[in-house]
């Protein structure tokens, strides 16, 4: 049970696309959409699908328009380095109906970064300053490669270095998204025997979500139960019925801190 | 560049569905994507896309059908746990037009695991013994739980440790795959200095695949040229020509094992 962006208009929702065959073929772990998901949270902006696609152009065309027309905002990440492989630049063009052009602030910033290092700005590097025509760049701090913003989608790369240092320069001008509050009850057995304790009370509290994850320690497994919603008040007072009713079964029961403290 | 399914029918295709707002939410991270597409890579099963999507039935019924009809396989992860949000069977059946039956071998299963446990076997936790119409059971060697295969999706749950040893009693009946010729030049310098080599090979060896994975080690960075293709003698003349042109260009180039050793 989660929220429709629909009936929640004011929460901008996300989609995450993941560009590249090295995640496809097991070589590579991805590690951004996990990132980017916690990122996304903490802004309040609901992440509603992550894909991971191959380096196909159609395939990447058909994608980014897919996303880009149903959500708020859309991040890609990989595809856009030196080699023959990085094809996002040309495919994100092409999902936008813009030529690709060597953009000159992106051009002066590669020259200028490589003449600090020992390694050729060759046509290969060259291809880094191409970018979507009335794309606006995104800083890259770390190897002066910019990623750019174009309509509402947003491209990064994909080493997760990189990728997160970009992320910290345009968070603070993503559409604000109203922040959720997030309430966890931590009980003392398994999720089985709360299963119909936690339905009740996310069918009477409407617009509070209940997720469920059972975690094990050593000597003892138990449930931790996640409560979210837009109204403050009412998340924390379903969250206290969830642990009223599980001490009643007979279970304990705590409202816990994000370090798994108990909250006061 | 990478294999199209069409060109190469011998290939059998798949996609993996992770169903969960949790791992939507950043609250968890996914494991499941990264090892299965390890294991299908091992099997000679091309891995095509994977998708993360939420707990929400409608979002499932579609994902699942526009997957299972776009490739040989599909393997869904999450939502077959016995709380209110574990809703992947319901949409799985829907998607197939069947009704959720009560698996009587699997409600047997599950009923001599819990006699083993101090858990009463509840009604939320008899729910798992639901199961689509005409799926059979994937055995569960450590909680009993069964997954199922219905049409060509494989339904699995999110746990990775249970996931993994559920997969295990499945692989060895898939649809053989060809197994892909891999082989990884070990280079030492910047993907930017030897692209135009890598693309002027893969043009020339039609059905070999290269990618290019830059990595950092304290001292040097390089790159890890990964060839791969269906032909292994064409796979590896490619390889061959990669190091020596790399090793033309004045860095060192040698292919390795998976271990990172030099290969004789």
């Amino acid at each position: 049970m989660s929220f429709s962006p629909s009936s929640h208009g004011s929460i901008p929702t996300a989609a995450i696309v993941v560009i590249g065959d090295e995640i496809l073929s097991g070589r590579t772990k991805d590690k951004n959409i996990g990132w980017l998901a916690d990122q996304l949270g903490a802004l309040g902006i609901k992440l509603v699908e992550a894909r991971v696609i191959a380096d196909k152009k159609n395939i990447i065309i058909d994608t980014v328009r897919t996303l880009s027309n149903a959500y708020d905002l859309v991040f890609t990440s990989g595809g856009i380095g030196p080699t023959h492989d990085d094809i996002t630049t040309d495919a994100v063009a092409a999902a936008f109906n813009v030529p690709v052009i060597r953009h000159p602030e992106a051009e002066r910033r590669l020259i200028a970064h490589y003449k600090n290092t020992d390694l050729e700005f060759n046509e290969a590097r060259q291809k880094m300053a191409d970018i979507p025509d009335t794309a606006t760049l995104i800083d890259n701090p770390l190897s002066a490669a910019p990623g750019y913003i174009i309509g509402n989608v947003y491209v990064l790369p994909g080493v997760p270095t990189i990728l997160q240092a970009m992320f910290q320069g345009v968070k603070g001008k993503l559409p604000g998204g109203v922040v959720l509050t997030r309430i966890t009850v931590q009980c003392s057995t398994g999720e089985g025997n709360i299963a119909t304790i936690l339905a009740d009370v996310e069918a009477k509290y409407h617009g509070v979500s209940i997720g469920s994850y059972p975690y094990m320690k050593p000597g003892h497994f138990g449930t931790a139960v996640v409560l979210s919603g837009l109204d403050d008040g009412l998340t924390t007072k379903a969250a206290k019925i969830v642990m009223r009713e599980v001490r009643a079964f007979g279970a304990d029961a705590d409202i816990v801190n994000a370090d798994g403290t108990v909250a006061k």
